[in-house]
C-alpha cells in the first residue's frame, strides 16, 4: 500500500508516518519510484504498535527501546521481561536507599538476584515519594497491594505464550506497559464503587443494567 | 523559619520555593521586612506535597488542581474522590465509545451515574490502545485485574480516616495519587518474581533471607 493508504489504515497522519521514517521506529518501505514506496502490513502492525505505546505515554526514547526488544528478543522469556521492564523503567539514581522496598518486597517472594535493579529502586522511589508527602499506607491497605499484585503477576506470567517466540515477545513488551494505564483506571473506577457504596453519593439508577 | 531554613528542612531549592510562591501553588510568608518572610511548619508540609506530587509524575497545573481540593474540600468523602481523580484524570475526548468499557467495569460493580464519567473513559481509552497495539488479554487475566482492582478499592476506601475531614482529604487526594507509582512498580516486581518461578532465570539466592 501506498503511504497515504498506510495513513488511512492506522489513523496516523501522513507528516507523522514521514518522521517515524526519518527517526527509523518505522522500516523504509519499498521503493517503487524516486518519490514512492509501497508497505506492507507489518508497516501497519507496526505503526499501531507505535501509536499504542505512545498514547500510553510511553517517550519515544522509550518506545525506540521497545522495539528494539521486538526486534531483537532475548532467548528466555524471563530476560525478556527485564528487557521490557528495562525499557520503561527509569534508571536507578545512585543514593537511593532500597533496604525498606527490599523488606517489602520479600512479602511477594523478592530476593536478592531475582529482580532487575531499576524495578526495586522504581518501589524505593515510589516509597520515598510517599514518605515525603507525610502519607502513610495503612497494614491491611498494604496487604491488599502486595496480594493482588502478586495475584496480577501469576495470572499474567501464567498466560505468556510460549508457541512462538514473537507471540511471547509482544505479549510480555506490549502487556508490560499498555496494561498500566488500564490498571491505574481500573482502580479508578473501583475507588469510586466502594466510596459510594461506603459513604452513599449519587445512588445507582434503577432498572438500567 | 527564613526561606533558606525552609529549603533545608525540605529538601527544595530556594529559587524552586520562590517559584511556587510566583505561581501561587505555596502561600506568601509572613513579612518581617521588606525583603525578608518568615514561614510556618504549614509551608512546610504543604512544600512536601508539592514535591511528592511532582516527583510522582503530576503535571504542575494538576498539582494546582490537588491542591484545590485539599484546601476547599468538598462536603463528603464521595465527592472528594470524585475531585481528586478529576484532577488527576485527563478529560474525556468527545468520540469516545465506552460501551466496552461500561461492559467491563459492570464487573466490578460499576453502574451508571456512580461514577465521573471522565474516570470511565479512561477506562475506555485504555482499552482502545490496547485494541489498537492488538494486544488480547486472556479472560484469566482480566478476571485476576477486575479481581484485584476491587479488593485494593475496598480496602482503601476502608481505610478512609473520618475523625478529621483534613485527613479525609489527604488520605483520599493525596492516596490515589501517589499510590499509582507503588503498584505499577510492585506490579512489575512481582511480574518478575513470577517470570522467574515459571521460566527459570537467575536462580535465588540460597541462604539469603
Amino acid at each position: 500500500m501506498r503511504i497515504s493508504e498506510l495513513s488511512t489504515a492506522t489513523g496516523v497522519p501522513i507528516a507523522t508516518i514521514k518522521y517515524y521514517l526519518r527517526e527509523g521506529l518505522l522500516p523504509e518501505g519499498e521503493r517503487t519510484a524516486a518519490t514512492q514506496a509501497t508497505y506492507s502490513e507489518r508497516h501497519a502492525r507496526r505503526l499501531r504498535v507505535i501509536r499504542a505505546l505512545i498514547d500510553a505515554g510511553v517517550s519515544l526514547a522509550e518506545v525506540r527501546r521497545v522495539l528494539d526488544a521486538l526486534d531483537d528478543p532475548p532467548e528466555s522469556p524471563h530476560e525478556l521481561l527485564g528487557a521490557a521492564h528495562a525499557a520503561v523503567t527509569p534508571s536507578a539514581a545512585g543514593d537511593l536507599d532500597t533496604a525498606a522496598a527490599e523488606q517489602l518486597i520479600r512479602r511477594i517472594g523478592w530476593q536478592p538476584g531475582t529482580c532487575d535493579d531499576d524495578v526495586v529502586a522504581a518501589v524505593a522511589r515510589a516509597l520515598e515519594g510517599i514518605a515525603r508527602a507525610g502519607f502513610e499506607i495503612p497494614d491491611a491497605v498494604m496487604s491488599a497491594y502486595l496480594e493482588s499484585v502478586r495475584r496480577i503477576a501469576r495470572a499474567e506470567i501464567a498466560g505468556v505464550p510460549t508457541e512462538s517466540p514473537e507471540a511471547a515477545v509482544r505479549y510480555v513488551v506490549l502487556g508490560s506497559v499498555l496494561i498500566e494505564p488500564l490498571l491505574l483506571a481500573l482502580r479508578r473506577v473501583a475507588e469510586q464503587v466502594a466510596s459510594a457504596e461506603r459513604f452513599g453519593g449519587r445512588p445507582p439508577i434503577a432498572g438500567r443494567h
